[in-house]
């Protein structure tokens, strides 16, 4: 099968590689149809050391299920399903808590013998604890905001549940990428009034805007603060979707006192300024990686019903031989997030 | 009157000082009958720089009101009454959300012109949204437990609160000073079914004992962090009642995936390892400085019928003339906490 895979920094090539086929008997063999690229796939994309061991990408997608082993109770030949964008064996302590994300026999695709998604078929382990049947066809209009529930858009619901946003909130969301733009919908679904997004490039922050944001703020660092407190009087709950020390900064400037502050962005920092003076403002520091598995069943129905429509961050679409040319797209920022149809 | 006055490292002296008076309509004169040292005052009086202006110290007091300015409702002399370790005006947006703390006219007691709590009397600002009026006499058996709530058992409440702890938890309290005491009090008190203590003082830790601990334990760094997981096998909820990094890094070290650490302890650290480890492990950083008033009425009725008696954690008495004395033993760790009778 041909398949996306990344020698380095900027060097994205698609090969032919072995034919994913059943290894453990808890596996599944999907036939992508479809995938995309992340916003987390670009940090390697500018920083890997240039090797001649290439990793596979790709973690979310969504797919026929072509062959099963002989422990894969609920899935058969056919189903279409998603898949989250971690496996999980949905029987360990972690996944019963519903902290797929650190299953005790989970992992991750791309790694340890286990294809990327941005390739023409993968090999699932524990596919019956992992992959999410669909109701619907494989032509059906829905699947970008289907695949959406990979990552994105379970992603944004992780922070606007870790946040505890409810009715009547108001919610600043750092970041307009898909995640960001993604945990604007999740706030609104879960009640928030006014949801504040601050980013500044105007084909998201539009988007975000559809997406039910109040107010944008393009402003950065301590100018961007300011315009924040000046339009809300401060915030109690912020959703930091980059992973940037300026974005934790901008949270920490705008979050009120005893607020809450969850992060979706994967740290590019070690440390995080929580000493004296965040202990004496209450500041809850919360989020973190997305147990996605846990929230596909919940927000499956509102996408079946139109009521959110997170499939619209991917705002173009790529054939799999063209990969390298969407991480550029994405990388340049000419596209929100780029869809992959394999 | 007479009160304790700081004035560099080790250096705490009994003098002369103006009897307070009413200065704001707001203010109340309360004359002192209970003080004590908290743990935190042992920072300035192992590293304040010396210097010849003092500073008026204690910020825990319970006492009787000797006059009240013409606005505050509710008081009258002759009440017995316990002040929150910093005063607040009630009316606030964050008075009114629980967040005494942060109250926007709200301040300390020792600065600004407002006098320490370890002292004959204290003028009290914005008494009626401060003060809580104790329903008991002045010669109770009961006051030490009801000066607790000024500061160690709130604060040991806040933790238990913001950590979430509810029925079956299992909950680590890192710290065996007055308010990791006052912790495991708060954690069983709200249901926690197992509480393991870490502190090496065996006379502290036997009172955690008697206040509900199940295990204590001794060791402490990785040696700590090993015995707690072979104990529990990780724990969801963790009270940091220290503030120290070694502190921080044993309730990382034993928080479970998904768990929390709620910090009692002001951090003597700037920066927290909350970095790419700790979001991939969705650790939530909580708690902070104890909003006390917005705890004492919930707590009073368990102190009144003798549910709790975080007193306990007063295993000394002093006069006002022997505090310096309290000092030394309490930074010698040769009393608990100290009380002291003015």
């Amino acid at each position: 099968m041909r398949a996306a895979v990344m020698y380095g920094a900027g060097d994205v090539r698609v090969e032919e590689r072995p034919d994913p086929r059943i290894v453990q008997p808890t596996d599944a063999v999907v036939r992508t149809v479809l995938s995309c690229v992340c916003g987390s796939d670009l940090w390697p994309y500018r920083s890997m050391p240039a090797g001649d061991t290439g990793r596979p990408m790709g973690h979310e997608f969504l797919g026929v299920v072509e062959e099963t082993g002989t422990d894969v109770p609920g899935l058969k030949p056919g189903d279409l399903v998603v898949a989250p964008f971690t496996y999980s064996d949905g029987t360990c302590d972690y996944c019963a808590r519903g902290l797929h994300f650190s299953c005790r026999d989970g992992g991750r695709y791309g790694s340890d013998g286990v294809d990327g998604g941005q390739g023409e078929a993968v090999r699932v382990p524990h596919a019956a604890g992992t992959l999410v049947k669909l109701p619907v066809s494989a032509d059906s209009a829905l699947l970008p905001s289907l695949l959406a529930l990979s990552d994105v858009m379970a992603t944004g619901h992780h922070g606007a549940v870790t946040a505890g946003v409810g009715r009547g909130d108001t919610v600043l969301v750092v970041g307009d990428g898909a995640v960001g733009l993604c945990a604007v919908i999740a706030a609104r679904r879960l009640g928030a009034e006014r949801v504040v997004l601050a980013g500044r490039h105007e084909a998201r922050t539009a988007l975000g805007r559809e997406f039910g944001a109040s107010d944008v703020v393009a402003e950065r660092g301590e100018e961007g603060v300011a315009r924040i407190r000046e339009l809300t009087g401060g915030v109690d709950k912020v959703i930091e979707a980059v992973g940037t020390r300026p974005a934790l900064d901008t949270a920490l400037g705008a979050v009120l006192d005893g607020g809450t502050i969850s992060r979706l962005g994967v740290p590019q920092y070690e440390q995080a300024p929580f000493g004296r003076a965040e202990f004496l403002r209450n500041i809850t520091l919360t989020g973190g990686a997305c147990p996605a598995r846990a929230y596909i069943g919940q927000l499956l129905p509102d996408v079946l019903d139109g009521t959110i429509d997170p499939g619209r961050v991917f705002d173009r679409c790529f054939t799999l031989g063209q990969v390298p040319e969407a991480y550029r797209a994405m990388d340049g920022r000419q596209v929100i997030k780029a869809l992959i149809r394999p």
